[in-house]
């Protein structure tokens, strides 16, 4: 590792789709990364415009301009991080040289069945070869295979949150998973950078709605990675999600009603979350009584979780909090990244929450 | 009721802790009242100060200056409304002359099992025969009783904004009444105008954390209240509520996660709100698909309401929407207070709500 | 008054350009105003649409659906308020029927000169005779005029709280005229419903920003009404003028650094304010040492106005707070429409603040 | 330095007043300060606790439990980052141990004269001797004396932002420093974490409003700092300075209002910041055009400066960014305690701001 990070060895990272927030979060975790250094930055509309138009806060690091991604020189690249809007990933990705290592934030190569992404994504999925090899990249729950891949399809930022707290109960039989009631909250970065009037200042502040209620594409997502890890087929799987957009930049909050397993109490499911979390650097179990708080984590890639009796016998209640463009996307990735290429995991990713 | 309006027959209003937001707020609406005359604002820590000192935006509307309860003269009212903390509520009510009618905000009349109240206030309360004589003020399901009333206990925020939604739902057997899961969101004014760190703007701001969970005062209103409807004991039902603090002031939002009775459809329960909501004035059902949103009822005494399928076969979820210091507190007072007075129901609540 | 007010005697008002902020604030106001009907509603790209898909706080109140300008039918109106973007009004106003009386809240016809206007928009004028009847409609200084006016040209949100702050000083000679520093910052609202990145919630929020330093287009209007009260020509006034975007929906506050004139104090100041004040029903001259702040005023169409010692000798600070979409656009729209129909200025504009 | 940053040489750090919001930012940017380790952390009022029940987004790094300042163990430190109220902090000090450096972050030791002192802070400063030996912390304008000095006074947030932006223009006699005009906008953590009504979320959100017009105890500071770089005597010098807070949580923008000497023209004050910032790491100069936002520098030790033409003829408007929390406290307290231990002045605050 000492020669990974020394001057002449830097990984050369190219991130695609660079404007938007998810290209900007990994900007701004690659550009102090120790063993990174970005090579190009692209973004179509953008090309031509160096950093500090398309993100003033960006500029004075010397970080390229944006090329556009039929300019980009993919030699000049050891990874590739991908933050375009999906459907548009899946040719491009195909199409880049086989030694290149991706690391796709998009939703491009997270649903392994082609008719479930058809169904959501509303059209057949153009790189079905492709998605075959990606590798599901929640890094708590799948590291060798990210050590080992080349192509790691990033959890949606729900998904990381949900699977994060629900995968260790319901792979050991604490909690019934054809009853997960997962009642979601997010910050309006997760609408992304795109104009859109829900999401003006005027229109999204100081008010709370639900979106997308029981149609969020992060449901069938979410029910892929709860089938495979209960062996059952995805198909018979179904959840409840219902997200809401809440008055605030960063930070996604999922309140999970679950019915508790005959037998189970509240406090197995805080020991499996002790055992299983122990040793995981970017996930913090509380203390019995402490609320999960988004400013918990606001720009770490921390993912705090705890749970508490419900008042209706045989329930409980799992919350989560992730910084949605932190663990929920960039951060996640730069995780990955770091494992595909032997460097410790945290590496790059050590900054403290900031709050207030 | 053209003799109610008219100048020399004001009705007068004295506000009983007027230094609070239900306090303002009640102040606002009232100052503006075509029936309603102002006499006497209470606030024993602000006694002495002119409106303009404790509320800018409410001076120059030539309001009387704060004093203490114990100089109210209270043969200068036909009605007061009490906006104190729970508690401190009791002795003063039982204290007033019997001709006074009482709409009351706080939570003092609101629970009608004593070792219920003293279990979740900590206190044994201490007007217990003015308990028994308390009508529960939810409008829309207690018109006769509140019409005829002394003293009207306005429901919580919470419960005005949960009730709506599910009592039409439970007590025509839609639902589960032993399996609703609320999920609620409300605005930062529902903590009060107190000094308490977690309110601050810098703590409450640009994040979300839920609070109170399964612990919540306003639980066992809830379950009082569905358990009358369905015939049941209050002891007997349990619900999970689970309550979120978001950042924005006004506003609450609870989505609950329902169990469909054996048979019935999401189109049954949007046919049994049409047929219930159809003549009410502040309840306002929203077309299939839309979604309710806080600032659709901002600075409104409107409630709006919806339900949506869910992916678990066999459930549901209803959402629902108030103003929380409108139809959550001051709104609702007034509402009752027009019944209580033979007025009509709608006066000094026409206002549409606030938007951007 | 009585007749006008009579249902059968309604003003019927027709609103262009509905589909903006000051249009939505228009329909607000105009729905609960006791002697205006709306008739109709135009928004070209919105046409066909019923009121609850355009701006959901609205729906419910019988409002008519959108329509394009094109099917407007002039005949079912008394008066037109126009909400569209400059630029685009000039040609539509120009065609209505002399009859018709026009309250123009958009920028076509503030400037009189028509060389200043070609300059700031753009564009040529193209509807200068009709700009020659034009009122400028400040109404605290204009109302004469604006009561015998068929076209009223409400002014800019800015101006409005800067004139009304500064023209009781200039005119009377208090302040230097052309050493005028006014530091300005609005909220979000005041960029209007369009498109714009600048404007998206995780842009605008938590963040403060100057925009259009020393180019804003309401300096050349300022100037104009500052050169007509000191009787120069408007060319050879000049302001500064720096106005900041702040992270919240509403309001608008003006900071004026002035220097005093000869032998001029502060109390002079306020005496001037109050003698110019004391009778205007929508502007609040406030205590010594109290703070104008934005949330006085929200929702209502008031202007709270102050002045303060400054330490550098021989200058002052005089600051003002509006609501932009109320006192600042569709209230004063309001407003001076009663003054054109001969109604009591303040009918319809009665709310109290929004405060929390 | 590489002997300095090794495990066995840290720099043994103590935060005294770590409850409060700069000592928090303290404790986040010193927990990964490669050359620093924190060994203890005062709180009288909380004293006992772990430090992830006062700060939870701290929790899980394995600082140490707060302490009283009386049970510190000031032989476990090599230096003393102060975050305490004013007029607490001169006793504390002048009691430690001399060889112990200090890092003062709080208002005790800028104000050079005594009298002044009195005025401003009511009460006689207790510690004027220590007082003649503080240096002020403006790193940028005072290196050489800080690498030297024993106790550093960091400047208050404003007036780091004001003096960055002003002094290379007093100096060189490009403005005149009788007519400085500042208009200073800070979000909410300016106010600290004490509990205070105006800093309720539900009262500085969607708000604005100025306070201690030009009453503010940094205008004196400025005074004295101007004052020194003209050599003029502090007393002589006079600044309009008028804060305004805004709802956010961090940021600060100072927009000055500057009168240009004779023959000094925008490109001249452009010129003299670019020649003054070209070598500083944690100023940059815009470009011509470019606006100064907030968001260019949360969570992050930069300050962005830009100047802009004004209408009136001989005025320009020169505007300034910073984090309020950490340029204009915390981070350039570590800046300064680099400086004074001869590490590289930007170790431990190379983050990149963050943004959305």
């Amino acid at each position: 590792m000492n020669n990974m990070t020394s001057q002449t060895k830097k990984i050369k990272a190219g991130i695609v789709g660079a404007s938007g927030y998810t290209g900007a979060e990994a900007m701004r975790l690659l550009l102090r990364h120790p063993a990174v250094e970005i090579t190009f930055l692209t973004a179509d509309r953008k090309a031509g415009q160096p950093v500090s138009e398309v993100y003033p806060h960006l500029g004075g690091y010397g970080l390229p301009d944006m090329i556009s991604v039929s300019e980009a020189d993919w030699s000049e690249a050891d990874v590739v991080f991908c933050g375009l809007p999906h459907g548009t990933t899946q040719e491009i990705i195909a199409s880049l040289p086989e030694r290149l290592k991706v690391v796709d934030m998009s939703a491009d190569f997270r649903i392994e069945d082609p008719d479930t992404y058809a169904e959501w994504y509303g059209h057949e999925h153009r790189a079905t070869d492709l998605q075959k090899t990606a590798v599901y990249g929640l890094t708590e729950f799948n590291r060798d295979a990210v050590s080992q891949a080349r192509l790691v399809a990033c959890p949606g930022c729900y998904p990381t949150a949900v699977l994060l707290a629900l995968l260790p109960l319901v792979s050991n039989k604490l909690v019934d998973p054809y009853d997960l009631v997962i009642d979601a909250k997010s910050g309006v970065t997760g609408a992304g950078r795109g104009l859109k009037q829900n999401t003006l200042f005027s229109e999204a502040g100081e008010g709370l709605s639900p979106y997308s209620v029981a149609k969020h594409r992060h449901a069938p997502e979410i029910e892929q990675e709860v089938a495979k890890a209960i062996g059952a087929i995805a198909s018979d799987v179904r959840v409840n999600f219902v997200p809401h957009l809440v008055p605030m930049s960063r930070g996604e909050l999922i309140t999970a009603h679950v019915r508790l397993e005959s037998g189970v109490s509240v406090s197995n499911i805080r020991s499996a979350f002790e055992t299983r979390f122990a040793e995981e650097p970017f996930v913090r179990m509380l203390q019995a009584g402490e609320m999960p708080h988004t400013q918990m984590v606001r720009g770490s890639n921390l993912c705090v979780v705890n749970v508490f009796e419900d008042r209706i016998p045989g329930r409980a209640v799992v919350i989560a909090a992730i910084d949605n463009l932190v663990k929920g996307s960039s951060g996640q990735a730069v995780q990955n990244m770091n494992l595909m290429f032997g460097l410790e995991e945290t590496l790059g990713l050590e900054q403290a929450p900031l709050f207030p």
